[in-house]
């Protein structure tokens, strides 16, 4: 099984960090997903988020919030960890509510089988809604909610707002009324700003937010998050379409299966890398916008985004 | 097709309050609900939510709403409008993941189609989990909500302990497991304890909440919504069990079909009316033991839970 915990070739600077902050977000995804829910249905949430994924939602979360505060290490306390899990719980629910059957139907995710295989489809379907619930209550929980509830309301609405109709869940919508469609370049990435990208960009806005960032600060911080994002995206489909299923942990190829419009269906692989490295220059050059920030996280997570394999 | 905006025979004094804010209810959802979210997404939520349904938890939150803060009427932007929406958001995406072929199977819902059976499997999956996120949103949207934001921290807490692992999925998974199986009173009372109770007693505390209700109050309130809780739920078996799908707008006899434990098959059609007039007894004990309180439409809704006849 590969390991998809570590990047293959992480950009300068960001191994270690990476490295501890990735055991940092385990042990609180441990920690507070639930042992005890009723009838197996907590084992099939903590197979859903626990070992694997890449957790770049909750690794930019942390890097938006360091470059804010200019803090190295939040606090075991902080509202950002609360931050950084529920990304990372909205992400692991869609995960499992895309690979049911009547979605892409797809048997193998982070090198394991997918939660339906493993668990039943009805098991898999009650599991993604309690992890959506479970997001939210953690963007609530005591006591750092009931401290700052202006903040945890501004959270909440974040997730909310990206999670929802008008962002990821309207973006899985088109997604799946595009199969076997033409969509121009536009409308392909109308898709994908909702689908993936709302949730990446409020990884990075509620990290930020967390720290109290604001104003020109967090206006920069929105154009990081929206390149970075697209960028993610047509990385995604130039590894789909050019990777094994062995290196990406789950099947490769399948959007291509699928009759499904990508960036590489539409420009071709190339000129969807070139596209990507333009993305990631105008991430860059937000961070460069913020310049009293020490934004070397965000950078090196952009880095990252454009250079992976899987 | 039946009427199931209306209750057969409401309770003394029930009729015209129900009638007015079934109305309001009504527009309010209409009036939220998205109209332009993308490809199809929108009109599945909204058939989802519009257009039938009792609205028990709505109703059940203006009426403690009310029994708390003594107004008849509450304003046009007050918080419990968007308790009240949000509890039956919450409602309405169970049914739509409960009715999907890998759960229940259902055709039949408020005496339409079920939203898979009109939109397919995956529009109807997504259209609920668009539906959770939006409860959510309702919760910590503007104004009310920046203003009082530690009253909509409490509240989403509520929401999501009441909907997720330990609530409502929590019972579901039970529910899950329990087919075919025989599970005794206690176990029986734990599973619907989760799988509607939390969410009817969410509705009531939420609604105090709103209303600034706590201390003895609360405890009272939260005494009436367990008992009615369970009695919505023995009733709701001796329905499946004696009523037609016409007048239920659903399907009936589903439970003994698919060979499910319930009241009636642990106790009988007869022991199980009289269970639910004991509930209601508890219920309307609980009123009685906050004399100050207007609870009028309360006690009225918990009749109405007993007799109803869909």
């Amino acid at each position: 099984m590969t390991d998809v915990a570590l990047p293959a070739a992480p950009a300068a600077g960001l191994g270690e960090w990476m490295a501890r902050r990735l055991e940092q977000m385990e042990a609180f995804l441990d920690a507070r997903l639930p042992a005890d829910a009723p009838a197996g249905l907590g084992d099939a949430m903590r197979y859903a988020v626990l070992d694997g994924g890449k957790r770049l939602r909750p690794l930019l979360a942390l890097a938006a919030w360091e470059a804010v505060s200019g803090d190295a290490d939040p606090a075991a306390d902080a509202p950002v960890w609360s931050v950084a899990g529920a990304v990372e719980l909205i992400h692991a629910y869609s995960l499992v509510h895309d690979d049911l059957p009547c979605m892409d139907d797809d048997v193998l995710r982070r090198g394991k089988p997918t939660v339906h295989v493993r668990y039943g489809e009805a098991q898999a379907l009650l599991a993604g809604d309690a992890l959506q619930a479970l997001a939210f209550e953690w963007l609530v929980a005591p006591p750092w909610a009931q401290a700052r509830p202006a903040l945890a309301v501004a959270l909440t609405r974040e997730l909310a707002v990206a999670s929802g109709a008008a962002g990821m869940a309207g973006g899985q919508a088109i997604d799946l009324a595009g199969v076997g469609q033409r969509l121009d370049q536009p409308a392909l990435e109308d898709m994908h700003r909702r689908k993936t990208g709302a949730l990446l960009l409020a990884s990075v806005r509620m990290g930020a937010l967390a720290a109290g960032g604001a104003g020109a600060v967090l206006a920069a911080l929105d154009r990081y998050g929206r390149a970075l994002g697209l960028a993610f995206q047509v990385i995604d489909d130039v590894l789909d379409a050019t990777a094994d299923s062995a290196t990406l942990g789950k099947t490769a190829g399948k959007d291509a299966a699928a009759d499904k419009p990508t960036f590489v269906s539409l420009l071709g692989v190339e000129p969807a890398r070139a596209y990507a490295q333009a993305l990631l220059a105008q991430a860059l050059q937000a961070l460069h916008d913020m310049p009293a920030q020490p934004t070397q996280r965000l950078a090196a997570l952009a880095r990252w985004v454009v250079q992976r394999r899987y």
